[in-house]
C-alpha cells in the first residue's frame, strides 16, 4: 500500500493509492506516531479493500512528505562500503549515528535551498525506514523488522563544510532548512519483500551520480533497527535514514557541488522518484 | 513567571507559580510551540494579573517537564572552558552542536535510568534555553535574545562510551531513555536579568561536583542562538542545552560513573532545582 500526503505546505491531507494508480481521500487526521500506534495502516487497508474511499482529483496537487513530522530523525553514516571508501573513512566496526532536525522534511519535489554562505552543499540518496511499533532493546532482526511501518525515499541533503569542517560533529551540515525531500510515498513494509535488494539511483541535471543498491549496506535495515533501539527508543512515525552509497560531491572528481538552479532526481526500486530544483536560502 | 507542567506522565497539565508561591491552574492546552506562537505567555501573565486562576493543591502533586516534547534539543558542546581542560578537549573556535532525541524529556525529579550494557553514564548540569519565537538567520545578540521564551535547569546525562567510544558521532550517547529531566520551571526571559550571571551546581549523594558559573561560557547564550539560526531554523518550544561546566565523572579522578540508586540533585539561581533518583533500564 502508498500511503501519502498531498495538498499546500502545511495543509497536506492524507491518502492512499490504490491498485489502479489512483488517489483516494482516507478519513484519518495525520500520518503520524498516533496513525501508526493506532492500527491506522490497517484500517485504510480495510477500507481500501471494501471500496469505501472516494477518488481524489490529483491534477495539479503538490505531494508532501507522506508522513507528518517525525519525532525524531536518526541518520547512520557511512553504511556502503564505497560511500565510506569515496570519502577516504574507515569501514565502520558499527553503526555510526547522527541526527537531522526534524522539521527538515519537505516534500519530494519541493525546492531545496542551499544555506547562506554555504559552498559545498550535497546529495545523498537514501532508503528512509519509517517506524510503525515502538522499539526499545530489541533483542533480533525478526523482531525488528516488525517495528518497520514502511519505506520511502530520504535525500539526506548534506553540507560539508558545516558537517567536517566548523568544529566538532556532523549534525551542523544536516540539519539546514529544506534539507530532507521524503517522499513520494510510505510504502507499505509487507509490498518490499526484501530491504536489501533495492536499486537507488540519482541524477543531477540528467548527469546520473549515484548507482547503488541495498544489498551493499553494511549494516542491514534490521540491524539498524536493532542497534539503534539499545541506544534510544524509537516510536511511531520516526524516520531513520540508513545511509548513501558512493557518488556524492564529496567524493567525486572536482566535487561539483551544488548550486541554484539545478534539478536533483533520485529514485528507488518499488519507492517511486523525486525531483528537485535547488534554491538559495 | 515561572510555567511549569504537573500531573501523571503524559497526563500532565500546565500550570504557573504566583508571586506567592501558589500552585495556579492556567487554561490553556499545553505549554509547547504553538502556546509559545500564539503569545501564551502574555495571556497567562495577564490571567495572573486580573487574579482569574484557580489556586491548584501542590500536594503529592508530580512535577512533569515543563515544555510538552520539544521539535527538537539541540546541545552546544565544550561550551565551559574548565569542562573542555577537564576532557582533555581543545578550547572550541565555534560552537560544537549534537543533538539529543527529543524523547529523552522528563520530569525534574523523575527517574533517570542507566541504559543496559552501560558502565558510563554522566551527568551535566546546563542552563537550558527554549524557543519562543522562529530564529532563521539571525544578525545580533539583541535579536537572538528576543527569541528566547525562557530558561530551565537541564541535566544533559550522558553515556561516555556510547558518546566516545562507539565510533562516530556523539549522538549516540546522549539518547537513551529518560536522558533529559528538565525544569522544574521554565522562568521567563524577563525574570532572568543576565543569563550570563547563573551559578549552576550538582551533587551525587550529598557531595557535589560541579560549581559553575555561567559567566565563563566560551559561547554566551544569545550567541549560541544566533549561530544556531545560520544552520537550522530553531522553532518554539525548542530546546537548547548550553554546555556544561567542569565536574563531570569524565573529568573527575577514578570517574565515579553513576549507579543505580544514587541521587542527583541539580540547582541553578533562579531557576529552582532537581532531584533524581539513578534506576537501571
Amino acid at each position: 500500500m502508498k500511503l501519502l500526503r498531498v495538498g499546500p505546505v502545511g495543509q497536506e491531507r492524507p491518502a492512499v493509492l490504490d491498485g489502479a494508480g489512483n488517489l483516494r481521500e482516507i478519513s484519518e487526521a495525520e500520518i503520524d506516531g498516533a496513525f501508526f500506534a493506532s492500527g491506522g495502516v490497517a484500517r485504510v487497508r480495510e477500507a481500501l479493500e471494501r471500496d469505501e474511499l472516494p477518488v481524489l482529483e490529483a491534477e495539479g496537487l503538490r505531494i508532501g512528505a507522506p508522513i507528518a513530522r517525525p519525532g525524531k530523525i536518526v541518520c547512520v553514516g557511512l553504511n556502503y562500503r564505497d560511500h565510506a571508501e569515496e570519502t577516504n573513512a574507515a569501514i565502520p566496526a558499527e553503526p555510526i549515528i547522527f541526527m537531522k532536525a526534524p522539521n527538515t522534511i519537505v516534500g519530494p519535489d519541493d525546492e531545496v535551498l542551499i544555506p547562506r554562505d554555504s559552498v559545498k552543499t550535497d546529495w545523498e540518496v537514501e532508503l528512509a525506514v519509517v517506524i510503525g511499533e515502538t522499539a526499545r532493546y530489541v533483542e533480533t532482526h525478526e523482531e525488528a523488522l516488525s517495528k518497520i511501518a514502511g519505506y520511502a525515499i530520504s535525500n539526506d541533503v548534506s553540507e560539508r563544510e558545516f558537517q567536517l569542517e566548523r568544529g566538532g560533529q556532523w549534525d551542523k551540515g544536516k540539519s539546514c532548512e529544506t534539507f530532507n525531500p521524503l517522499g513520494p510515498w510510505l510504502v507499505t513494509a509487507d509490498e518490499i519483500a526484501d530491504p536489501q535488494s533495492l536499486g537507488l539511483r540519482l541524477w543531477v541535471d540528467g548527469a546520473q551520480f549515484q548507482n547503488g543498491d541495498t544489498k551493499n549496506m553494511i549494516f542491514t535495515v534490521a540491524e539498524i533497527v536493532r542497534y539503534l533501539s539499545r541506544f534510544m527508543v524509537l516510536e511511531p512515525g520516526d524516520l531513520i535514514n540508513t545511509g548513501t552509497p558512493a557518488g556524492v560531491a564529496l567524493g567525486l572528481p572536482g566535487k561539483p557541488y551544488l548550486r541554484a538552479g539545478q534539478i536533483v532526481e533520485l529514485e528507488i526500486d518499488g519507492l517511486g522518484s523525486q525531483r528537485q530544483t535547488v534554491g538559495q536560502a
